[in-house]
């Protein structure tokens, strides 16, 4: 293990969350909120820290796959601690547990609060909620890729170990440039979110926060009752179309980009996400038309909550605890499913749903046909049998650790429903889940114990399990040691 | 597909189903229940029916791996069909998709009931009801290579289609040999428990079908309560410490008989299972000591709902829906699991959690050396990737199919946990689930396309998917018809 190298690009991951920490600080004086000396001491520790740790300098050269490995898991559980000291020192959450939960949920992009009244919150803290939705949607070390010409170790692998996905898409042959050009596009949207929202009357903070919580798919509101609060249906029409929007894999904007259109909209994974969106939002419409007295008022609501779970998003505009079992079991399944690879949101994603049942498909045919050597192959492209076996066990991996969860959890003696939803809700990044924790719920129900059980599942959902796992391989450690 | 000769095998299947009958008749006779003419009839149908299909002389003599799965498929599907006519003729259930139900409950060792008061039943049904569950166990396709010497098909597929877990063992090099010594042991273990339960003081036709219902690990009871009923400390003991004799793979007891004892007891599956069925009593009997006024009551209940829902077997002594979460969550937990390959239990099966886990340790460990070519070994011995894929896809087919039926069986409306626990329940062949469908509940508030969906799962589950799949597979029928 390359321990100095592993330490110099946390130091400067460090480095940069101190740097983005500037903007909450810059918000609290603007608005007089009173927070900045909790920003400030954070980013005094934090710089302290990065600066230290980058200036380490390592012998070894070498950057293997699993030192990637290491540095994605440790740097975004560091960046989750120090992005909770903000909170700590605001003195507005009751532990130290609590704001790592918020901070975990918030660079996650899950967006689940232990917060029952975030209204009270300073402005300078509801800013940095949100805005670490914003960084961790793309991704920090993608981040320090496009900005940091001077990290020269292998890239890819760090690229490869924050992506989501079965394989993620190099769009350029160059890594530096795949990542300029993913934050550019994110940043665009966003922008053009920002400026949609303060249009249709949302106030500017509120516009920035919510463009901020939509881009990452993260779900953190201002209101206590979510989005719904605001009551704006221009506003929730746009919510809408961008959750869908950053629910697409960021390469297929690119292949946009070079107008390759039949690419776009031939793409399986796209078809796959439109087809079960439209198909969800049909069939839970006619399901709660009876609740919302006409199809028009439950097609608003439907099509603005299927998107927000599949996109993980998790903001809400009803509480769907009220509505029939068909449609909550709608609800459940996207959540586990999540949208596209490559997007900024969660879950287990349609792709590897595509891959699998290729796989089933060829399998069966192999019933018929011994001896028979196909292999599965997406948007024209042949998949190794490799990035297959992968694929499915990621999904045992998914659900294994949604039952061990679960079990912890259990302790507690919360309901088995809200504590199975609230585990898939932490694992897929999504917020709330459904009964306790659904819209109307919250996390603040939990101990302490399931609280942590839940943020390892949100950071292992959120780094889809791999670079989690090495940390916690012992081995890893004794090995690195001799080396 | 060689129509001919699967017809043929079909054939055959209905008729040892025809001989099977005598027994329930004869019940019928010695007790004077009344249910006779029921048999008699559906004798006379299934003999004629079968006798003429096994008349089918086949030209061609090939029998290809699909077309054993075709006859896996279609001789279940009809098997469960023509076993719902005594059911029918007795006239004590309210439509023929009841009867079907309970049949397909029945042979696949579900024991979930649509009835409410099994007490009224006459002996004659309550035995074939009990009885369906001892031929479905072991596999009435297993029975007829052990039978029928006459079968010169290639029986090894006809043994693969219907054995449960990713390989099943040839104990002897001879397929006829393996059948046969598989279904004597069942036939000892069933006398053995037979003659226990009757030491305990059932009645001797109480013995019969509670020792049926256990060997196959069904769990139909012939008492409205469950076995709870009896109030018998020395029955329930026996019956606990059988259903854990039938969850083990029929194999290791071959092994066992050629005094292997280290072999036995260093089995990675069975100590697996021993584990976790410690480990689940253990932390249950803490968890619900409460309710039951101390340590030994709690331990009890738990060691039977423990043993009965891991066995598959869903027999109850309590209603475990008054049980704390932590406790309901475990129970959950090994619904899905099930017990091991090769026993006559359900479930997804604890070697496939095995292969898959290690699976995930070697892929980890290509993290760590790039270019190993570990691969899964259990037991000492090697398993091939193949398997490995297939394991981690049928993992995925268990979920797809479980999260696919819950969709349809929501349009009942029925709660989402009790909906979501009723198809877990079918597909892992339990019966019972959670909520509504607990110990004390039924599937009578199902509507009859929920009941249909639910049967599906049963025999999807009991065959452990590809049979059904294959038979699903269009391009089986079109390429059958021109061959």
């Amino acid at each position: 293990m390359n321990y100095r190298l592993i330490f110099k690009l946390i130091g400067n991951v460090l480095k940069i969350e101190a740097l983005l920490m500037l903007f909450p600080l810059l918000v609290s004086f603007i608005y007089g909120s009173g927070d900045h000396s909790a920003f400030l001491w954070s980013i005094i520790i934090l710089a302290s820290v990065g600066i230290v740790l980058a200036k380490l300098n390592p012998k070894d050269k070498n950057f293997r796959t699993r030192d990637a490995f290491v540095v994605a898991g440790f740097s975004w559980i560091l960046l989750s601690l120090f992005g909770a000291l903000p909170f700590y020192f605001s003195g507005y959450f009751n532990s130290f547990i609590d704001c790592a939960f918020e901070s975990i949920s918030g660079f996650t992009t899950t967006g689940s609060s232990i917060l029952t009244n975030v209204e009270a919150l300073p402005k300078g803290i509801l800013f940095w909620r949100s805005f670490s939705h914003w960084i961790g949607g793309m991704g920090v070390l993608v981040f320090m890729i496009a900005v940091m010409p001077s990290i020269n170790a292998s890239t890819v692998n760090l690229l490869r170990a924050e992506s989501t996905g079965p394989s993620p898409d190099k769009i350029v042959p160059k890594i530096r440039e795949t990542a300029r050009i993913m934050y550019l596009i994110y940043l665009a949207l966003t922008v053009l979110l920002i400026v949609i929202l303060k249009i249709t009357g949302l106030p500017t903070f509120d516009s920035l926060v919510n463009a901020f919580s939509v881009a990452g798919t993260g779900g953190f509101s201002n209101l206590n009752v979510s989005f719904g609060g605001y009551n704006n249906i221009a506003a929730e029409i746009t919510i809408t179309i961008f959750m869908f929007l950053f629910g697409i894999n960021f390469s297929l904007y690119y292949i946009l980009l070079g107008r390759k259109f039949l690419r776009f909209i031939t793409d399986i994974e796209l078809k796959t996400y439109f087809g079960i969106v439209m198909a969800s939002i049909l069939t839970i419409s006619i399901n709660i038309s009876g609740i919302y007295g006409g199809i028009w008022e439950a097609l608003r609501h439907s099509s603005f909550q299927v998107l927000s779970i599949i996109s993980t998003t998790g903001f809400a505009t009803t509480d769907y605890n009220i509505w029939p079992t068909l449609s909550q079991s709608i609800l459940v399944i996207l959540m586990f499913t999540g949208c596209c690879a490559g997007s900024t949101g969660g879950g287990i994603k349609l792709i590897r749903f595509i891959l699998l049942f290729k796989a089933v498909k060829i399998e069966i045919g192999k019933i018929f046909h011994p001896g028979s050597v196909k292999t599965v192959s997406v948007n024209g492209k042949k998949v190794s049998n490799d990035i297959v076996s992968k694929t499915a066990l990621f999904f045992f991996i998914y659900f294994a650790m949604f039952f061990v969860s679960l079990l912890l959890i259990s302790v507690d003696g919360k309901d088995i429903f809200s504590s199975a939803t609230a585990v898939i809700a932490s694992l897929s990044n999504i917020g709330p889940g459904l009964g306790l924790v659904g819209p109307t719920g919250n996390y603040a129900i939990f101990s302490s114990f399931s609280k942590v059980v839940l943020s390892i599942c949100m950071i292992a959902g959120r780094l889809e399990f791999f670079p989690l796992l090495v940390l916690f391989t012992p081995s890893a450690w004794k090995r690195g040691l001799i080396k």
